[in-house]
Formats: C-alpha cells, structure tokens, sequence
C-alpha cells in the first residue's frame, strides 16, 4: 500500500437501516428495554457493520502483531527486549499467557512477526518480518516511511484473508517490550496530551523508571514531532510523521488491521493501551474506521479512557488490566458470544403472554 | 432458624495465609506483575475462601431466587405481576434471557419459588412458596418475621445443598415485578440514602412512573423504619425489620445465600441491584459475610456503585445492564474460567528463559 493509495481509501459507513432493524429486534424480546446495556448496542453496531441483522461471530480470530523497539536502548522497561522473541514463541505455542487463558475457547489465533529482533521467526508465528526492531527513536525515526506503509499493508492483508476465511469478529493483541513508551509517545503526538499525564508504568517501573521513560518520550516528541500540550494533530501527514518516527512496527501494523476492519466491514476488537492508539492512528488516517471498532477493557494504563473517549467508545471492562497480548480483549469474547445467544435465540414478547415494555423517553 | 441461631452464627475470615501464597503464586507466573489486575485479585480470595491454593471452580451453579411483591399494588412498575410467574416459567424450562445466554456454557440452574403469587409452582422450578406474594408494604409489612427467617432459611439450605453437590461456585439471580422497589427501599433504609437519589427506573419507568416509586418509597421507610438521611442502621434488629417490613421474599432468600456462602465458605457472584441489597443486608446481621461476594457488574440502578463501594467490592462489568435473573453475574463466568485457566495451567518464570518481574512499592 502506498500513501496515495492509503489516502484515497474512502470508509463506508456501517449500515444505518440495519441498525436501526436490530434496535427494534432487541425491544421485541421478553426482557427490560435496553436490559442488556451496552451490550445490545455493540451487537446492534456488529449488525451494522457486517450488514446482516443477525451477525455470525462464530468464527473468531486473534491478530497478534510482534515486533521489538529501538527505544528499549533507553532504559525505558523493567525487562530486556529479548523477551518479546520469547514471549512470541510462547505465543506461537499458544503457552503465552493468552494461549493458556483460551484453553478450551474457540478462537484461532494468528501471530505476525512484523519486525522481532532476531533472525528466525519462531515456530507458529507468520514471518513478516520488516526489519529487526524499529529504531531508537532518541537517535533516528523509528522507520521509514516505506517500512511504516509495509507494516500497516500486513495489518490490512491480514484482516482481507481472515475476513476470506469467514472470521466474523476479528481481536486484536501485541508483543514488543517498550511498546508502552511508543504507544504513549504516539498518543501524545495525536493528542497534544503531556506526557506527564499520560505516561504510566507500563508491565512495572520504579519511580526512578518512570521518571525516565516520562523523558524519553519528552525528547523524542520535541525531536519528531512539532508536539505542544493541547494541539491535537489535524493534518494526515503529521500523524503518519508521528506513526513512523516515536511508533513502533506492531503499532503500525495494528493501525493496518482497523483499516482492514473499515475496508472489508469486520469489527475489530481493541485491547489494552497499544491496540487503543493504533485504533486512533487508523481512525485519524481514515476517518470513520472508528464505527468498525469494538471496545473491551479501560487498562491499568493512565491514558485508556483518554483514547476510549476521544473515539467515542465505552469499554465494558474495567478491571486494572496490564498483561497485553490481547488478553483483555480475549475476555469480552465470550461476553459477547451470550449476548449473542440472547439475541439471536431469544423469546420474543409475542411469543409468550407477557405485554412489551413501552420505551419512555428519558 | 430461628432469631438466636442466625445472630449466634460466627462468620470465621477466609485464610490469610493462602491468599498470601496464591498472591506469591500470581507473581512467578510469566506475565506483568498484577498483570490480570482484579481478576488476580478475585482467584487469590476464592482461594482464600475455599482454602486451596487452586480452588475448584468447574463445577457452578445459579441460584434464581423467585417471589411476588405485594407493593406493585401501589403502581411502582410498568408490568403486571402476573409477569413473574411469566419468567419464572420460562426460567425452570432455561428459555428466559439467561437460560438464552449461557446455552452452551456449563452452568446448571436452580430457580426457587419462595413467594410467586400462585396456586402452583411452575415446572423446574422448586416449591418452597413461604406465601403468595409478600404483603403490600404501604398496607402492612412485607412479611412476619417468621416469613422473613423462613426466606432467610431457603438461601443458606440451597448453598448447602450445592457446596454438598460439589459447587465451587455460586452465582446469584431473582425474578420479581416491584423488587427494584423493595430493594431500593430497604437499601435507603439500611444505608440512610435519600430515596430521591437512590431510585432508579427499574426495568423502565416514565417520569411520573419514577415519582410514584420514588413517593411509595418513602412512604414505606415512614411508616415502618426510623429512617433518617444521612442515618446508616446499626443494630442487627433493626435490619431485620427493615428487610421484613420493606424487603422482599426474594432478597430474604438472597441474603440467605450470601450468608450461606460464608458459612460453607463458598464465593458467591452477586448480580444487579436487588442481588447487592441483599448481599448487604447479609453484611449487615452477620458482619464479615462481605469477604465471602464476588461483585461482577455496576448497572443502569442509579444505587449500585453505593452498595458495592460499601462493602468494598469492586465489580469488573459496567455496561448498564438492567435485565435482571442473574445476567450480569453470568457474563462474569467465563471471564473467571479464563483467569482460573491462567492462574493454573499458566507458564512460570522459572520454566522460561525469562527473568521475572520485580515488584516495587508504589
């Protein structure tokens, strides 16, 4: 994919009418209205978005986006960035952490290399590799632009062959140690917000880490970007300059897989805070991939509701999470699939003696 | 039991010990530390509860406390009470919205009649009807005492019978037209909380809807407890003529159970709001039951975050749900499987090349 390429892409809205049609499915059935909260309201959008009343999410996937981050030379996280090789075989064996929390779960998962730090993928992880780590963003760019357009096709091309292979709902998940400190240099970048605010512990810092990851990302928003507290980033090419210069590889490739959600009408789940910020580059690339976005989980880091808020979406989850690779996300799976249940199996008011509720404007 | 056997009762704390050893455990397994954040938290006191260090969550069990009450005489609800012998059809056959909701998931059911206002109770439902239907509360109180100690009965022999079957786990549900009354009612009572700030519109209510409720409340609270805003209660008598006077069959029945779980030392999942009033009344006459709940969601019922912040619980579900019979309390299942599935078949530190985690004060 190519820049012009990127921007001329035009999203779709999700269907309105069809939206509309499962609203008044969900009055239909013999409960409280709108009993099921916003639950009823994410699968009326899936409705929507796969533009079928009844959407099939009985095939789900996880994309797990690995790479590892320059900036890491910084002494910016608690532990050496040859975890992300390990942590990324264990994926590739479905022993990480999110393999063993899926045991006996019916989700497939899908592990892209796009840019570890070693020579060999591991076994079970799809090379497509872009280069061996970003750079440390303290010295260069992260990428290229060539190698951030590389990345982000990964995204799309992966969500085009899973939506081929009939995957209604797709999750999304990442490796890479450091990718906290690019997520939160992103954020910033995209929201004018300080870094003293939005900075957080990432998988665990000590005061006197924090303090220096807060630096870093300081600096490397003063080199890159022409970052001010309170301007949010408005034209196209800042956010792709900002994407490429304090982001990361799984980021990028992150962002690829919401646009692919827009272009081929699947939603996509977000994770924990690097999933989060890939959903707002996407949506800041191509206005309206947000309407193919599902929210799970407000996180342990500080600047989840920021993000959740600016894209206008409310996670159902709120539960300190701090573990990655999805495992938030992961969790409103099978949330999802009895809201479903409900939904499509439903007893329908006429079809007992019980009169409807009236719905009352508030 | 009686008066005397339910205040002689001795809550004993769950085990300090294991809870410290499951939280050590959480640590050496290869994730962030606190990575799954509350969940960590809810596996370490189930262990704690149950004295195992892996406690045994395989096996659970709803219980869907069902009853009439007399007050929806006074216009408090959109529905006729004829709707709970309705639903609490539909629950013993599963074909209600929970029993739509966790097809496929393993769970097993035990709805119980305490007080429908019938002549028969509906099949698969069990038959331990005290009355038919609890007294209209602006007429009379809700039931004697010896109604209320024979609800209170019913809750803590079902978790019993359950912790005897193998139950690991206990969630808790209700079908009752009014109960949002009674339970707002009794939480004012019980809490000292302004009945104007305190209810909500139920299962949907109109504005005029909403002030008729709100007028019955207060009324009720008048004419039967000393109530005072801002005056929480604090003698155990006068709970249980709170709960007897302006309470219901159903949250009796309820209280029972939580009380039940701390006896036979089995966590017990609270639901929306009528589930969380009885857990407090259950806190209430025999203090320390609070360690044995697990809070699973914040609803739409304007009182929720009150009660939980009370018993110090922190539910991990906010979606605004309001459907009642145990929904919100189901769609937490799964997610404890998956943390369970973690905390036990999950990759140590030491069985990795990876170093573990630090914990720093913070």
């Amino acid at each position: 994919m190519t820049k012009s390429e990127l921007f001329s892409t035009v999203i779709k809205e999700p269907e309105a009418g069809i939206k509309e049609k499962s609203r008044r499915y969900w009055d239909a059935l013999a409960k409280p209205i709108d009993g099921l909260g916003v639950f009823e309201d994410i699968i009326s959008r899936m409705a929507a978005i796969s533009g079928k009343l009844c959407p099939d999410i009985g095939k789900k996937a996880f994309v797990i986006m690995c790479a590892d981050n320059g900036v890491t030379a910084e002494g910016i996280s608690q532990t050496d960035k040859s975890v992300t090789l390990e942590v990324a075989a264990l994926l590739g064996e479905r022993k990480s952490s999110i393999g063993r929390m899926a045991e006996g779960y019916p989700v497939d998962f899908y592990v892209y290399d796009v840019g570890i730090d070693s020579e060999a993928t591991p076994g079970g992880v799809t090379d497509k590799k872009i280069r061996r780590g970003s750079a440390d963003f303290l010295k260069e760019p992260a990428m290229s632009e060539d190698e951030c357009f590389a990345a982000v096709s990964v995204g799309i091309e992966a969500v085009k062959s899973l939506s081929d292979k009939g995957y209604g709902l797709i999750a999304t998940g990442e490796m890479g140690i450091g990718n906290t400190t690019t997520s939160t240099a992103l954020l910033c970048a995209l929201l004018g917000t300080d870094p003293h605010e939005a900075t957080g512990r990432g998988a665990g810092l000590s005061d006197s880490g924090l303090a220096r990851k807060i630096q870093v990302i300081e600096e490397g928003l003063l080199l890159h970007t022409d970052f001010e507290v309170g301007k949010e980033i408005a034209s196209r090419d800042e956010v792709l300059r900002a994407l490429r210069c304090v982001g990361g590889l799984d980021i990028a490739a992150l962002a690829g897989v919401f646009i692919g959600g827009a272009i081929f009408h699947v939603p996509i789940v977000i994770d924990g805070l690097i999933s989060a910020v890939a959903a707002l580059t996407a949506d800041k690339l191509l206005p309206g991939c947000r309407d193919y976005m599902i929210p799970s989980h407000v996180g342990r880091e500080r600047s989840m509701e920021k993000v959740m808020n600016h894209l206008g979406l409310r996670p159902v989850i709120s539960a300190d999470l701090a573990l990655g690779e999805g495992t938030g996300a992961l969790l409103l799976l099978p949330m999802l699939d009895m809201a479903m249940s409900l939904y499509r199996d439903g007893t329908a008011f006429d079809d007992t003696p019980i009169a409807q509720y009236e719905r009352f404007e508030r």
